[in-house]
């Protein structure tokens, strides 16, 4: 049974970075079952790229490892690490990236990668991505003990959490916008459902938004709407059209719910 | 000898929605070969996915799944179904995307999924790709017998046949776009050949194009030509150029080819 | 050990093309292992093909069979080739494309690919990469011996060279800008490092640009610097910025490095 490997990057697909990832790979284990989780992330956007691989990554195979190269640090101090979570494997920087992993997994457990021996020869100033994350992430993919690779961390970087509720409003932003418009928030299912069960009013960028709904069912054509998506977090839509477009949200763009009395 | 299962979506590359529909795959069957068809079809586009279909599914090994999720229809009552054609399967809604496949084989056959042991455990209303389609693919390419999914479909939704001519005109519009800006028409070669034989004027969007050609190769640069392509349809060209630039063609644009006093 | 093919084209992943290409090598070799390079280069530029194969291909394990389509003289009587260089194997339209090969590779030895039975039964004029480009890679991966396609090739094409310096400057010009907005000249740094080991100024469109640096880290937000990249070119670069926006670079713009006085 191969071993998987996923990418998850801000390289675009217009150069041949993504390529000399894969090259490297195989070259170091050429049974390895390569996936791309994606490649356009925006550049240097953690919050998006947390966001894309905890949309995805349970739907993988036990044992596969997911790699994420989005690293503003590259070049300075920061980590490179590997981490163990659930029935998965990550390698990444240790720049919060693998936040909603630790949240998610009690059992979160990473380690740096420090040994010369699981990287390439010549380590370039730029190029982690090639040079020492998909190297790790190859050798742990042929049995490597992920302790091999380094000392534990124990202190891992955690991103700001995804926000809170005060007692009345309930604000987050827009964090990724999928292919057909979709605005995804970080505002989290679980942590909504808890805040409150009443009604709310919804505001995106301003506009109000009827939400949450179940379903894009019982929208009439053109409505904005909000409901959760099947990462469990708040989106607003709009039915048959794009939600970004018709009203105007980008990344960052606030997004509110407030309580309702009653 | 690995299973082969193509992806063509309307999902882009920018999310990871593909990438959960892979892990899905490999859960199932790790030793599936997965290749992406195309996921750049306009979204909710079923004439220009039945289209980026039949323009390349002949190509892949006997026993290819191919998977086409264009479902404008997803959390409706409209039907998935698998269907075995040729040497080929094929797994989709049944929404008239798979109308060219009815039309090149005889021997089409259809069954509903509806089986719920070969979906995901939780079915979301929103991503049937990832919960409904794929996972039938991968219980297919084990060796599921397709009658195992569901029902007999003896009624598989088509989609208007491309256009047939009448007697002195005949009168398409532009599907596909490609990257090098050729637009592709739903006039079929094989029609055209039947209607006429002789000479005939043809005319993109008000603008005469010579044609049809059989080559490129007698075309000054920068002159718009008409000329069958390799899928079998009348596409727009321009030497060195691009037609849909050139000729200010888009998605839907009408082709229309007239017979000549002979 | 599967055989790996990678594939360089111009045709882009929003139609079937590529797709149909990857179905004709699993159909001849079931067991290939396939790898996009890229497939964004700019249509028929041939100069930013060979930069991208030249950065990457030393990454992929030995035995890897690189496919290059970038293809302006399709239908022409330009000779399709395969190659064998280093470790690698190459089929390429013999257009040039695989010149920093030659010049990498004293061992550099091609053949014509004109053996109609390492092709498809049926050859358009219009897509070789499918026709002739793809079978030749999935017979070579499967045991083919290179010299079986078709006669010697004694005189490969080669483009005009990297430029070289004169006395006191040297001019280069973009090549290939990434998805960071990095611009990669065609300036190499063996040739530059023998021309001055002193000072210099450099220009980009006019514009002076602080370097070469030796990396990223000592530049000021913002600042437009020049540095070696991974595969050896000089590059322009805006510490967390796009330098192709700050300085308004494209494909073709000039760079220049003088020297100076002491």
């Amino acid at each position: 049974m191969p071993s998987v490997i996923t990418l998850l990057t801000d390289f675009g697909l217009s150069d041949s970075y993504v390529a000399a990832m894969k090259g490297v790979i195989l070259s170091i284990n050429p049974e390895a079952q390569i996936v791309d989780m994606t490649h356009e992330v925006q550049a240097q956007n953690i919050d998006q790229a947390s966001f894309l691989l905890k949309a995805a990554y349970r739907y993988f195979p036990p044992e596969t490892i997911h790699v994420v190269v989005v690293d503003p640090g590259v070049g300075t101090e920061r980590r490179p690490i590997a981490a163990r979570a659930g029935r998965w494997t990550f390698v990444a920087p240790d720049n919060g990236v693998l936040t909603p992993i630790v949240q998610a997994h009690d059992d979160f457990q990473a380690f740096q990668i420090s040994e010369r021996r699981f990287m390439l020869p010549r380590v370039s100033r730029t190029f982690h991505g090639r040079d020492v994350f998909v190297p790790a992430a190859a050798y742990l993919s042929l049995g490597t003990p992920i302790s091999a690779l380094g000392p534990l961390v124990l202190d891992p970087m955690l991103l700001a959490l995804t926000p809170n509720p005060d007692d009345d409003t309930f604000e987050g932003q827009i964090i990724h916008i999928d292919k057909f418009g979709n605005c995804i928030t970080d505002i989290e299912e679980t942590k909504f459902r808890k805040w409150t069960p009443g009604s709310v009013t919804i505001e995106a960028a301003g506009q109000i938004v009827r939400g949450p709904v179940d379903t894009y069912d019982d929208a009439v054509i053109g409505e904005p709407i909000a409901l959760f998506g099947s990462a469990g977090h708040l989106e607003i839509a709009v039915a048959q059209g794009s939600a970004a477009e018709c009203l105007k949200l980008r990344l960052g763009s606030e997004v509110l719910a407030r309580r309702r009395a009653g």
